[in-house]
């Protein structure tokens, strides 16, 4: 099978050529580039020296050779690409954030600030986040018309982290009242950023130090909400703050999740502050089974254990997202940790895994990398 | 004025030295290290060398010769030492959380996992944090007998972040009923691990990584809560969650109070999710100048203006405290982001500043750094 | 085949298990641990969660089972179980020291304070750098009497640098006389200093810092100048100089070879300093294509192309050594800088490549990895 | 006394407007920014809010108003300054490199590309490197007409470290024939690089990772070779080659200098490799107190003790070049380890330790940091 990938020399493009240099179902890659077109990719990424050579084309290219198209380009302009693929009958794995909101142009428009042009093709397009749409995007396995949506790195760590307490009825009230939000504080490395120098990510400016950005404004806040409404099939409130931390690679995600009163612990008593009593600890127990039941077939979904807490180390060069689940001092609040590494489980691992599921292959094909701690 | 260092060559000892040195009230140090005793200060930090040079004593020495005693021990173990101060009319400046609870031993021994020997002198003492508890610790002049708990590093970036919404009545319910609890959520530099070498502050093991530790169950939960409290005048519910960051200054807390009905600025529908629309911004002003108004006689707290956000190379080397106010995408939960350098607010400068305070000294004496970018 | 691995909860150790655990050739895994004996290596290295599970055996355990035994153990305490294994034999793939300096027992023991207690068995192992000694591995195929002594990681990338220079002719008389050494100076990432806490590898006295350590004293100098006496066949003048940098993973060598004079560009007038001339550039190419030939056959090294230079991160997670050529301004030094993945071609890798030869496997088996820039 | 600085936004000016709001004889600051002109310092780097705040104007209106202008431009624009303060004569310290090679127009041509525009300043401009041109810069005084030229930050760390061999004869032969060239191998953090963003500097890029740069051609190697042949009173060999390391602040000059004869302490026997003897311990310890007893003077040099190495985290925030004193294994060649803060002693700190000197101030004057070692 030979696989395109337009926007080949950005970082999401880069890894998708590193991790499918060693995927067993792709024979060839045809790489598209506008900033390096007539180069080639290793001459871009010296790294691959000796490894993996191949000349950077133009996106029509890309389209016209290949049998799977991944698009890892800028946010707002890859639907003319993705309906040529359309109408050629190739399926079409979009890493930007194009598809992501279905026929919800309003959304769209308002963060990223542009219509659709196909709005055609957003009616048939599906949100390729594997544990939630796993079967949507199957029943696209042999149409030629397919569309996948990859979704956003920190809607990718926030959603799987907080899907088992949504639909096993843990939350305090779903659609939420007054003051039963969920919070997502998360984290990121810095190779979310992309390729492109500026001064946050500067390496004085942004080495040893740690600060949120974008705080009520981030543009993933829509498709996190989005992305628990459909597991809640309500709508739930959610309140998200991204943070810089001077790491290369990795989400963390600290998820705050007011528990209904049948799943709280603890006494209501906020002016004596203990330590955990045994009845904090044996509720954690009772839910991080329960999550580890929600995610027994997934292949890579990591309910850790008691003892383990999720950090971006232990998923480093996979496409693992680890949980950790915990509750607070009183036991009103379950807390999960959630940590993927941003370029695999993040991008362009999970772009893979969409298109494992879609061509009917193993789903951890080429994605067997084993987390290395540094 | 002599100072005395009690357990000079930890972390925060050393940081007491090293800026002690540059206070212009005082002209010696008298030092005291129980792994060092007998060396000197400069052959443990060689960056003293030609600066700084003191024969590490006994405590007893110190205390026996010092104006002001600064106590930089582990927690557990100073009362003893806090008492013959006491005794000898020498103010003692305690940077551990000996005495951080007042009178509530059952709290402490919860946490600390010791009963108080000296009960009477934790009736006396103040917990200096200088914006909530100022005038006691002016009450203490003069009087030879003065015990001052420094705040913890955590608490002092967290409560200087909530103090304002409490004080003014924007947070919902105080004392909070289910669903409005403050969350805190910081992340911390290594230097916070103190000094011995452990696998969790193991370059290998912490470098390029973000996790969260001890959920639910950290030490200074009390200590933010009562802090809280004393603010509100009755209880109020909160949720602390502390990270390690890849940093070696710093303490960075992301502080979510939910707002009041008269305080929010947004839709309750959490089906349409929106960019922060002028309402929001408008409201957001309004509360940024309501906190600057609030601290506007602080030398060390600096409200910061509309576009600038909290970050923790702003503080760096400085005794500041930057908090910036920002509300969530529906403006219905204050987001407050405060940064501090963990060592010098969130420690020894703080101290230093409370000795200032203690003695009727300019209170910025010996603190005027501006902090460095890197 | 059945992999066995002595030590395998030090870094050194784990990255084996991590890379052995994708080999093809490899189908079981039997390790041990003193430190954790009687747990399982998932409990130790949690990153490991679903994909590795084993239990840590005693080092006999390892040696009765496997069909090849690696021992990552410190330095000193091995001899005995290559005994066993040689006794048994099984090949025994050593990453520690002690089997490095062949019969030379004195440097050994000058060096790491402690004889040879079977010096029949130094007499007989081979010091596995392929690019060196793999006609010697090979050798000891099949006769069940193979001792391997893996490289240290200094002399890996040290030896790699110098070797075509030496091999072909370029350096300045060797045996070197009066100031004609080679003087290598290199820096390694902090995981090089094994997982053991220690005040050199805490966080903050490691990070954002750089600098020196046991100059002119450090336990690779021998092995360094033995491998390069060997490729010269006389002895070779070196001067080594280890730095550490706040970096994971990773040696970069920066080697500066005195070139004979017919290999000389430039001007001897050192009055005049001028930008490198035509005639450099041209000599530099020349010589860069002599390394390139001199390795044409090497799956793991890689000569770099004009305009690249080697840095850590084009060889992170990879077995590949990278070298790129230059000249000093004055064209009268050759300066070669070599990069290395220190735990993987410094360490497992390697010895897996040693693993490979011995076996008659492909050299490239399990070892494919291509690298990740971040 | 007013200071004047133009290019005041770039990181040297930033650092220059830090140290000297604290600097004892300056009490107002005038500031010039061609970027960001018509803004305020302090919105430009919001780290000095409540501190500093200060337009920034034209560089015309700081000459106009300035006692003293420091010049933080980069190379090749600021010639009609220094004209225009000579003019007036107003002392105009410049941090670039335009002025560093006196009347040597064809060096300075060669490496920077351009020419004189104003030879006649550069017959009178002083090279203010303190240790080596105190005097040159002091009989400026009062004259009305002085240019400095800061050096270099390389080239600071570089000469520091090489002076005292050079001077007091340890090298062999100087001017050196073949094979006698002083080796300077330096890291240097990315601060180096300035405020601007680009590829090298971008965080995914150079974190965690290590490699030379511009080997053979780095516009320092005319002025290290400068100052060395300054002291030598003859051409000295140099080669210099930089590295770039994941650090903000700092530089590491690694320098390899060859003994004469007379100095050599070890055995000329490269066949046997043994750790240092006591002859060569005894011999570091004569050199480290020779180059001790050079800079006994200095304010600013530290000759560290025995068993303590330069690093820069020991320099870290100062003004500081500490100096660490070894010999190799063999005793041949000497090995001196410099360490600086990059924007303070390389940079802005030195550019003040000359205002001071011009000025008949105390040295120290505003720059009486002690290093913080995290």
């Amino acid at each position: 099978m030979k696989a395109g990938i337009i926007g080949a020399t950005g970082y999401a493009g880069a890894e998708l050529v590193r991790l499918l240099s060693g995927h067993p179902a792709i024979d060839d890659m045809i790489l598209s580039s506008v900033s390096f077109e007539g180069e080639h990719i290793e001459s871009v990424y010296p790294n691959f020296l000796s490894r993996i050579s191949a000349p950077l084309l133009s996106a029509d290219a890309v389209i016209a050779a290949a049998d799977v198209v991944f698009s890892a380009l800028p946010h707002g302009i890859g639907e003319p690409f993705a309906k040529a693929c359309f109408d050629k009958g190739v399926p079409y794995i979009d890493l930007s954030a194009d598809f992501r909101f279905d026929d919800d142009e309003a959304t769209f428009k308002a963060w990223y600030g542009k219509p659709y042009a196909h709005p055609e093709l957003h009616a048939l397009s599906v949100y390729g986040l594997p544990e939630l749409n796993r079967k949507r995007v199957q029943a696209l396995a042999g149409t030629g018309k397919a569309i996948i949506a990859n979704p956003g790195c920190y809607p990718t760590g926030a959603s799987l982290g907080a899907f088992p307490a949504i639909a096993k009825g843990l939350m305090k009230e779903v659609p939420s009242r007054e003051g039963a939000a969920i919070v997502i504080d998360a984290a990121s490395g810095t190779s979310g950023g992309g390729r492109e120098p500026s001064r946050s990510f500067h390496y004085p400016e942004c080495a040893d130090s740690v600060g949120p950005y974008k705080v009520g404004a981030h543009r993933h806040t829509p498709e996190i909400a989005r992305n628990c409404a459909a597991m809640a099939k309500q709508p739930v409130a959610i309140i998200f703050t991204p943070h810089l931390v001077p790491v290369n690679r990795g989400i963390l995600s600290t998820i705050y999740i007011p528990l209904a009163a049948e799943w709280q612990a603890g006494s209501p008593d906020h002016s004596v502050i203990r330590p955990p009593a045994e009845a904090i600890t044996n509720q954690t127990a009772k839910i991080r089974a329960l999550y580890a039941d929600f995610y027994r077939d997934e292949p890579f979904v990591r309910v850790l254990p008691d003892g383990v807490t999720a950090a971006t180390n232990r998923v480093r060069q996979s496409n693992y997202c680890d949980i950790s689940i915990h509750l607070d001092h009183s036991g009103s609040t379950l807390i999960v940790a959630t940590a993927i590494d941003n370029m695999i489980k993040g991008a362009s691992g999970q772009a893979i895994q969409n298109m494992n599921i879609l061509f009917g292959l193993d789903e951890r094909a080429g994605l067997e990398m084993i987390p290395a701690i540094f």
